[in-house]
């Protein structure tokens, strides 16, 4: 068994992470902490767990980490730097949930999310963990960042016609729809019940700090740097992130070719399904399952394709894809532990 | 009073059109057929009426034509044609909600709507009537064909800045977010409440029989002929409309210029309201009322345009701007019976 | 013109006040206050106020008592006690919509709310405004105390029996089920979208305030103290409280004749509507309108009438009432600028 | 491994037994029967299963039986009767989740569900599988009627009091909510999103099919005959039922003697949890999950227990206890494959 501690436990992500650790065959929580919390049991605040553990909140101390192998941190961005130096010189694996350290240049990131970054120096050990993208680094990590929620969405549905060069980069647009879950937990006028219930707007319209991380991975794969427009939506419904990309068509691809191109691209992959021609993903189908659907048509009369991918935003855009990064890094088979099925209906 | 009949009532915009005309100052309802629900109480079907109405749904005659100046046609396509030739000879006023009427060219219709036209003698004489921008025309006209609800959301979005000539009409992408009422009543797998909820998905994607008409209104605003990406999704919600709608700035405008270029558009407009920068419409703030909100930024980055549009899909996208016109071919004040605010929280 | 002002209204309860108040023909809003929210303009919290109004929230002091005829108090409990004495000082009308001065007993009051009763010697002055039981007295008061929400919905769907004395109040029953407005528009973790969506929970079993004003009513039109058992539940939705109510039958009474003593009894009344013999009340019916709908069926095998009451918590259970209230006070129709139907669907 | 067969599979009910049983470590299902859907894949209708298997439905035809150890039965009632003779001949186990075979008085069955019984000589033959109260039993069967879903909610929560003499039955009242997969998928007006969404409303008062049910064990458990008010409410949510069980205590019993009664009564039980003192069970605290929780209140005021239950309606109201007890026929442990927490949030 693998001994994980969990440090920032009692946001979505943090717990999302314990309802599927409770269930993976090969590992025990050792640690969950949450400052706030210290000494609420788990089941006070999340009340699926009233079934399956005694456990409580407890307060983070560095030597909580002698009796662990990997910890994951579920703190806000600028808090999981302030830990990191820590965890890192106890010579334990991390998988960080946070920001922090997806970007290799810390002024993007300082510019982005508005905080001075107080752990630059560690940067250089992060590995950026989209999984399927980045499997064979992620594999030799140590400290994976995990990508942020959007970022996985956008770039699943984006990355095999970048890789295919079928799309021209300029003018790609991400509009993506997500759940109020990625919100978070702080209770906010904006995440009342009375807020999101029967509502639909789009918000930090041309300013989401998601934005320079889809950026940098599009970059990446295409070899020169692109700049997208990115448009982030706030649905009515707790779960999922769905992500309409649009993309002028280098070449005349049909649907079918559109189709193919995503499908051999992810041909080995476990989580991520290409559906059929004129099946479309909805988020519903990946609720609390890791695994993402995607869907592409081919707009002939306009040029564009058009490519939607749905994913369960605190699964596979958050707790779901820690867990496949640590089963790497553990060099276990990637998809232990997270076989669950979406819940449909 | 005028005195108006409903044909095709028992709908969810049939009813729309009910609900606002019980409370329209100056409007008598004749009759509202539906001939499979003939001689059932209205109540029995919306339960909202219990406290208003002992109308009950008739079934479709012509003779009662001879007691009404004006008629909605709340029929599904296909079959306002049937009706139209009756009541065109009748001498009746018509606003058609359906989409049989909104083409100059049959071909275009039948293409789209895959339905053949059995009345395309009758188009000639409808005036298409997204109010806004064909106000003068609308108010000379005794049979309006009332836009789509996409197409209005669409639209009036759009509408100020390709008549500012300020954005690259063939860039333009819209992104449309619907709740469920917009499927209509008649029950579907689709349309299920364990379908519908905690589920977003795309649909019909660059098929949508509504991009014609979005295309035929941006074409005759900027003088030339124009394709769209048109993307409707399906959200867990029951009324409202969100576009979302990309396209390149011709000029570099600023997010205020974008705004102030908005305001001087709808300067006289009622219904139409451009919110304050860093404001974003939200569907709700407008549910059940016949106002749309619109907002915008410019993404510097990228060199577009956002532009973001809320309306209620059976108001201002079907029974409201029905009202409206109504108001207007009445020659009334087109606010009247229409100022009621959206029903928030 | 009747001039009326607002103290504390930028929570639920005031803002739906606003809406009502601003399509009401013979108001004027001459002032809103809300001391957190000093400047900040409505449409700024509430969006659907764009349209409308260009009103901001001002803060309290007593010189802006001077210029109008009544106050509404949408002020939490404990607050308006200490607003009352200035109002009632001034000369001005007032509906407090709070639960300070619902009660005779101000020792009730302080033992249910656990707050001490600073303005105890005002409570006699207050009328309590169940406006259909008390029509008379509220016609006659100065100062009304607007019903709870829970026991709008429970009294009126129990009165017609307990007039009758068709049923044993001992045996007594109220099981509500409550949408999330009825929390309150400050941010708790119990109402974020995250904790009401897809969930259904009791809360405060056998302990909630609106027990004894419940049981103040049924004693008063009993002619003798009663007790009963009252469980409110919280709903994923935002408005609407739906009341079922149990008791045992007094004689053997068939469904058509519980539906006839309660048809007798609101046979004057406009807002309260008897539904035929099968069909149930539904909230959504009711939605944004000040329509309370009641049902009953006889459960012959058991012996008990279980009747069912559908109101809007905001409107018929706090907001639309008080303008209810005002009307009668004003020597106004009761209905008026409250005729609004349901929002369905 | 052990082969099963799920006869009517595409209904909610049977596609949740799939959901469950394609993650049990010891199941192969080896045909998913549904005439209509002969051919069509799984994933088609429930997309959920795009991710994990490529099976289709199937006809059924009695061959299929000789290649299986057990068989669901997840067909309407009236439907599950004609085809339990040919499994019982063909000797392989049956656990039918359909009313047919729940009552030993057929004649109770055809009064209460209208439907006259074909095969009524097989009703000895089977047990009822309400599996805390019946465990004995179920272990030793070869045919199980599986319970119905507000039957299991409400007598879970009964169970322990009614056992404990510590109610007086003849008072016993059950109000209970149920999410809207309840109702099965086949599209009706009354299930559609527009229909459910933001409504909550009472059904089939005093004649809902499970009141024989819940009445049938309740005097099993009490050794005399008993009768109860059972009022169904559908809820604006796809899963979860909620039941509020009201009764007369017998003896003064405090709030922590009830909850220690219900802790005795269930303490070797893996699937139901008795809540701590002031915790209320919450639907979506069990969403996706085959547990029970249970709170209870002393109301001294009043003298009666109120007792509510929490449950998800397809799983441990349907497929999850149907598979527990499938786990006890065939001798295995009775949580295997089912120890999925509940979706939070």
């Amino acid at each position: 068994m693998t001994k994980v501690g969990i440090i920032g436990a009692s946001g979505y992500t943090g717990v999302e992470l314990m309802r599927l650790l409770v269930s993976h065959p090969e590992v025990e929580i050792a640690f969950a902490t949450a400052n706030t919390y210290k000494g609420t049991p788990v089941a006070d605040l999340y009340p699926n767990f009233t079934s399956s553990t005694d456990m409580s909140f407890t307060e983070f101390t560095p030597d909580l980490l002698s009796g662990v192998d990997l910890v994951f941190l579920a703190l806000p961005h600028g808090k999981a730097m302030e830990v990191v130096p820590q965890v890192v010189s106890a010579g334990v694996k991390i998988v960080d949930l946070s920001g922090d350290f997806r970007f290799a240049d810390a002024a993007v990131y300082e510019s982005w999310y508005g905080v001075a970054h107080s752990a630059a120096g560690f940067i250089g050990g992060a590995t950026y963990g989209l999984t399927e993208i980045y499997r064979e680094r992620v594999a030799e990590a140590g400290f994976v960042a995990n990508p942020g929620c959007y970022p996985t969405g956008a770039l699943l549905a984006a990355a095999p016609f970048v890789k295919a060069r079928a799309i021209d980069l300029g003018s790609l647009i991400v509009d993506a729809k997500s759940g109020a879950s990625g919100a978070g937990r702080t209770p906010k006028h904006e995440t009342l019940y009375g807020s999101i219930d029967e509502n639909l707007t789009a918000y930090k319209v041309g300013k989401h700090q998601h934005t320079p991380e889809i950026e940098m991975v599009l970059s990446d794969l295409a070899g020169f740097d692109t700049v997208v427009s990115f448009t982030p939506h706030l649905a009515p419904m707790t779960r999922g992130i769905l992500s309409t990309v649009y993309a002028d068509l280098s070449s005349k691809l049909s649907t079918a070719e559109l189709l193919e191109t995503a499908a051999d691209f992810y041909a080995e992959d476990y989580f991520v399904k290409v559906l059929p021609e004129g099946k479309m993903p909805q988020t519903k189908a990946v609720a609390g399952s890791n695994f993402c659907h995607i869907g592409a048509v081919s707009d002939t009369r306009s040029g564009r394709a058009i490519i939607v991918s749905a994913i369960d935003n605190l699964v596979k855009g958050a707790a779901g894809q820690a867990i496949q990064n640590m089963n790497l890094m553990l060099r276990r088979p990637e998809e232990t532990g997270l076989t669950q099925l979406g819940l449909y209906p």
